[in-house]
C-alpha cells in the first residue's frame, strides 16, 4: 500500500495522531473485522455496518446479491472505518475528557468480484481469518450460493489510521485539583460459546470456536 | 419520534429484522455511544467515528469548532450508525454464518447548537449519562471552551432499528452433519480504571467509574 497519504485521507484535526503505515493500518483492520461502509444513494449518505477482511493491500466486504448497499458501492466511491475504543479517559475538566481509541478509514472506489472460483477463494480466507482450520470442515459452498453472494473490495492506497493512546491530558492548573483522572479500559469480550440445540452428540467446540478473539 | 419508517430508513434486506419503535431505537442509542457518522464533501462519502448520546428524541454530537466532519455536517444530510455485535453465529456451512447484532441508523439533517448555555446544558446531559454524578465535580467548563466546542443535533424522526438474534440458520439437510455449530457470544467488557499518575493522593475512583459499564 502507499505508506503517504493522500489529500483525501490526510489527518486534518490532530495530525499528530494519524499513522500511514501498513503495519498500523493492517494491524486494527485484522483486529477488528466490524466496519462501517459509507456510501452515497440519491445523493445521501448512508453508513451500513457489516464485517471486512484483509488480504494482502486489500479489504474486502460481501451480502447478499440483493443488497442495494453492495450494488450502490460497484465502481463508486466509498469510505469504510474501523474504530475500536480502548479506553474512557477521565481527565478533571469535561473539556478535556477523551478516548482512546485505533481507528482506520479506508476510501477509494469500490471493485465487484465476480468470478465465482475468486469469490470463493475469498470467502474461503475470510472464514480461515476469523476461523483458522473451519473452512474444510464445513459442508461444501455451493454454485448457487456463490451466486446469491455479493462481494466487493477495495484497495488500501487510500488509507490511514488514527490512534489515541496515553493519560488525560488536563490543564496545568487543574492538576492540582482533588478530582479522580485516570483510564477505564475497555475491551471487545468473547464469552464461552453455547452448542445449537439442534447439535449432532458428542460434538465438541473446535479451538477456532474457543480459541476465537477480536478487538 | 416517528414510529413509521420513512421511505429512506425502511429495512429492505431482511425486513424482519426491521425496528421503528422508540423502545427499541432508544435502548441501542443509550448502550453504545460509539457512532459512526457519514457526510458527504466534495461529492465523497466519509465515516467518521465519534460519540453520540440521546436526549428524547434527539442525539448530539461534538468536537473541536475546528472539525471538518463537524463543519460539514451542519445543515447537511447525514446518516448516523450505531452497531454492537453481540454474537458470532457458526453454522454448518460457510453461507449461513452470521452475527446477532443491535443497529441503528438515524438519517436527516444536522443541525448546529450555537447558544453556549444550550450547549453547556448538553454537554452536561451528555457527561450525566456517561458518568452519573460527575459534572458537579469537574472543574466548570469556560467560555473559551464552550467557544472551542462545535455540537450538532439531528432529530430521530428518521430512525431505523435492525437486529439479528438467535441460532444459526442451517439449510434442513444440513442439520445431518457432523459439524459443530452454535454462537460465540461477544460483549464489550471494562475493566478496572487505573488511576492518573498525576491525581492528588487519597483520591479513589467514584462510583460512576467503578461501575462504568457500555454495550
Amino acid at each position: 500500500m502507499t505508506e503517504a497519504p493522500s489529500e483525501r485521507t490526510r489527518v486534518k484535526r490532530r495530525h499528530d495522531r494519524g499513522k500511514y503505515d501498513a503495519e498500523t493500518v493492517h494491524g486494527i483492520l485484522d483486529a477488528m473485522p466490524i466496519c462501517s461502509v459509507g456510501y452515497v444513494f440519491k445523493g445521501t449518505p448512508y453508513v451500513t455496518p457489516t464485517l471486512q477482511w484483509r488480504e494482502d493491500d486489500h479489504i474486502y466486504w460481501h451480502g447478499s446479491s440483493a443488497s442495494r448497499m453492495l450494488e450502490t458501492c460497484v465502481d463508486a466511491d466509498v469510505c469504510v472505518t474501523v474504530t475500536m475504543i480502548d479506553a474512557m479517559v477521565m481527565a478533571r475538566s469535561a473539556f478535556n475528557h477523551s478516548c482512546n481509541y485505533r481507528s482506520v478509514m479506508v476510501m477509494g472506489k469500490a471493485y465487484i468480484i465476480k468470478d465465482p472460483a475468486e469469490k470463493e477463494q475469498h470467502l474461503k480466507a475470510f472464514t480461515e481469518k476469523l476461523f483458522p482450520g473451519r473452512w474444510d470442515i464445513l459442508r461444501p459452498v455451493t454454485a448457487k450460493e456463490l451466486k446469491a453472494t455479493m462481494m466487493l473490495g477495495l484497495s488500501l492506497d487510500e488509507a490511514s489510521a488514527k490512534i489515541r493512546n496515553g493519560p488525560p491530558g488536563d490543564d496545568e492548573e487543574d492538576y492540582a485539583l482533588p478530582i479522580w483522572a485516570g483510564l477505564i479500559p475497555i475491551r471487545t469480550e468473547t464469552l464461552a460459546s453455547t452448542p445449537d440445540a439442534r447439535n449432532l452428540p458428542g460434538l465438541s467446540p473446535p479451538a477456532h470456536v474457543t480459541s476465537f478473539k477480536m478487538g
